[in-house]
């Protein structure tokens, strides 16, 4: 049986090798592991218990604002794919293609789906009518293939869960309201129930979705300052509705095309969880989404009354937190820095002198801080506890990626900070995808969004001195 | 708009083609849709809410039970499903190939899973070391697809979403015991959840599943005296662990090999649902899966204080209940048989005249009864009404299938009743294919089950009329 200090050994220091870091944690934590299947994810039991809190959490939040569910096939004949022009060309050069059906060659090749789009189009030109069939807001949670070069456990696999919001509106506006109005919904999923501050923009033209007009994100950054996209929002204008022909007769009873939206967030966010808030010991999870919240470890154990009380108390905080009672026979030494790793918010010590004074000790992961507290009002403890974990994470977080946030107004600078501190560099662009390209081969950097907060750091573009159109955050991503 | 009376015709009456009125009642209640992909349906909001409500209450149960859900790869290599020998032999003949990623051909295929068995197994083999990671409990919530020649919606389609639990055992006795643990929380859930009473019993040698030892099902009747397959669980001995190699070491530290189960449910009984307590008007559906449980239908909503009255009551009763209001400017009229049609079990009218006595009219669907209550206390009034609804469903669906469940000692009498009655026929049987052939080739009747409660017809098979050895029930089957 391990000890304390073993299990933190088979964790490779961040500070070392963050990938490796990475790595050894989700192998160790046991969230996912490789299948026979390249590229391919079995999503482990504590691994997806996160999703099903991030799934629930989302949900919730859509149907707040009217979305419903449903379930489109996982297959797209190779036409259907073909129909919008861009979509096609940004999607075809990686997709699965089914093309036997038992001992029988398909006459038609069939995709499993990359995204779903065209079958949401195919679907919404089948029942849209009048404009009293608008809004159509559907989302599905499904799984998805990419055919990828290289792949990372949740950041880049072939096949990922997700969900995928695709909605059909009459005006334009409507449309533009509803792909804010979802990345606002991300937005505030991701900083309230993740504890991961993002910021807000636009992608460039060069970044944004195979066959939108606007694609929306919000960006995070991790602990080695690397930028990923947490989520997007994109809207389509009339442009798929004219691909896949999907009107409706407006109130003046004028035919007019739809003007669609779609947006999305992956198991990539799991990778966003560790490689923003884990460290050194292990995962750090945010207490609402973590599936253990508290864990209850009796101290000797073998004493008497001391494992009846630990089972009265998991009874008790059973009830209204997601408790575990861990009164297995290893060491609580083993017990502390396994729950550590894996990333469980707040640790209940109780052993027998505890009981004697009638109190629990609540060790803190975020900052391994102690508490006794009464065991008389242990909930309202521990429940204020781990509002203040959830807060403490955030500001973590956010106070990480400030100190990682830099502004750069000339190139020199520009490609300094990006090759020896990282993060997002804050600089002015001309708005030309050539400066995108360059900045791109220069130093790898990408263009992550144009902030809906704008700053006016100079007047020109930090690539070639024309004149700046926006400030655009910069940054290495995944 | 259509008035009450047009909606009805829209439906074809039961009597005169159970298979159009089963499909009318999909169309027009939004159900599902065919999609341009072969016998791959579009699960729209409102069926996909059913088959949501069903997979809360399932996988509350099986979580009770210590299940934990997983993630497993769509594709499964070739190779890998021709380990087990019987296995690939029932489902190789109907699956669907991927032959190339992106614009390269792949160098072994893939097929997209018909079921997950051998996915389970390998990750089985991986994780599994000691009789104390004994037993695993998993399960997973997907969609698998089967490459079938003709295809009816949720009944039989190329892609269909389920859940497939998969468990590990260090013994028999713990395998046996999990199968029948979770044939019960199946029964359980039907009788309970979905108010269809099943019957509980083992499939024969022919008609159980590839690869397994036994196979154990329950079986239900529909309106038309067919039966549908509602759940399976399989024992599968330890034949997957030979064939993969799941081996652990006992506490006697030597090596064995683990027992092993799957069982599943699938969006096909959203076709049970429909087909055991439907009828001409639309859908019943059970209170306790129903998306909507009431509709408030306001009367003569133009009048002052209509939809004000209205709109309090949604408020006060969409805490408890999943309530909708409809105060679009359709007729009253034509939103009751618009809810009839889909069936919601309660509707709930609120006029002027009501408004000034301070009450309410609930109508049941289950049999369109009126019932006068107080606004005082109207949250207990729908909570009993939904509850009586939820056992006089139940309660009318067992009755239906006594009065279609018969018994046959003489062949001929079998072969009269299947042909001019149909439903379930109980007869003894000797326990060799051959007579299950004959049956099925006289009779197109097929055995369902033999079930665990055993009654002795006679001491001759039914068919050959050898000495019997077992009661079966048979019938058509969907």
């Amino acid at each position: 049986m391990a000890d304390n200090k073993k299990l933190v050994e088979e964790i490779t220091p961040m500070g070392e090798d963050f990938a490796r870091w990475y790595t050894d944690i989700i192998k160790k934590t046991q969230l996912c592991e490789y299948s026979s299947v390249r590229g391919c994810m079995v999503i482990q039991p504590y691994g997806y218990a996160i999703w099903e809190n991030i799934q629930k959490g989302l949900d919730a939040r859509f149907k707040k604002t009217g979305v419903e569910n449903v379930y489109m096939p996982m297959f797209i004949p190779e036409s259907l794919l073909q129909r919008e022009k861009d979509h096609v060309e940004g999607f075809a050069p990686e997709v699965a293609w089914v093309t036997h059906g038992g001992n029988d060659e398909l006459q038609e090749r069939l995709c499993v789906r990359p995204t779903s789009e065209t079958l949401f189009c195919e679907h919404y030109s089948n029942i849209i009518r009048s404009y009293r069939d608008l809004p159509k807001l559907y989302n599905q949670w499904c799984s998805v293939v990419r055919w990828e070069k290289t792949t990372r456990p949740f950041l880049r696999s072939m096949e990922f869960l997700w969900q995928e919001g695709h909605t059909a509106h009459a005006t334009a506006e409507d449309a533009q309201e509803r792909t804010i109005q979802m990345l606002n919904v991300y937005a505030d999923f991701c900083e309230k129930e993740l504890a991961i501050p993002v910021i807000k923009g636009q992608k460039t033209e060069k970044e944004k979705f195979a066959g939108a007009n606007e694609t929306y994100t919000i960006e995070s950054l991790m602990h080695d300052g690397k930028a990923l996209q947490s989520g997007t929002s994109h809207n389509f204008g009339d442009g798929f509705a004219k691909a896949f022909g999907i009107q409706y007769l407006n109130d003046n009873n004028e035919l007019a095309y739809v003007h669609q939206t779609s947006w999305g967030m992956s198991t990539r966010i799991i990778g966003a969880i560790i490689m923003v808030h884990g460290d050194d010991a292990g995962l750090k999870l945010p207490p609402r989404i973590a599936p253990t919240q508290a864990v209850i470890v009796p101290i000797a154990q073998h004493k008497e009354g001391v494992l009846d009380a630990a089972g009265k108390l998991y009874e008790r905080l059973s009830d209204k937190f997601r408790v575990k009672l861990d009164d297995s026979d290893k060491s609580p030494g083993w017990k502390f820095s396994e729950y550590e790793m894996r990333g469980v918010p707040v640790r209940i010590e109780l052993g027998p002198k505890d009981i004697e004074k009638n109190q629990a000790v609540l060790v803190s992961r975020f900052d391994r801080s102690k508490t006794f507290v009464s065991l008389d009002n242990i909930e309202e403890e521990l429940s204020n506890l781990l509002d203040k974990i959830q807060q403490q994470m955030y500001d973590a977080a956010l106070q990480n990626r400030e100190s990682k946030t830099s502004s750069a107004v000339s190139y020199d600078e520009f490609k300094s900070i990006i090759e020896e501190k990282g993060g997002f560099v804050k600089a002015m662009w001309c708005g030309d995808e050539e400066c995108e390209n360059k900045i791109k081969e220069d130093t790898t950097a990408t263009s992550r969004c144009i902030p809906f907060e704008q700053e006016e750091l100079s007047d020109k573009c930090v690539c070639c001195g024309k004149p700046a159109k926006k400030m655009v955050y910069w940054g290495k991503a995944y």
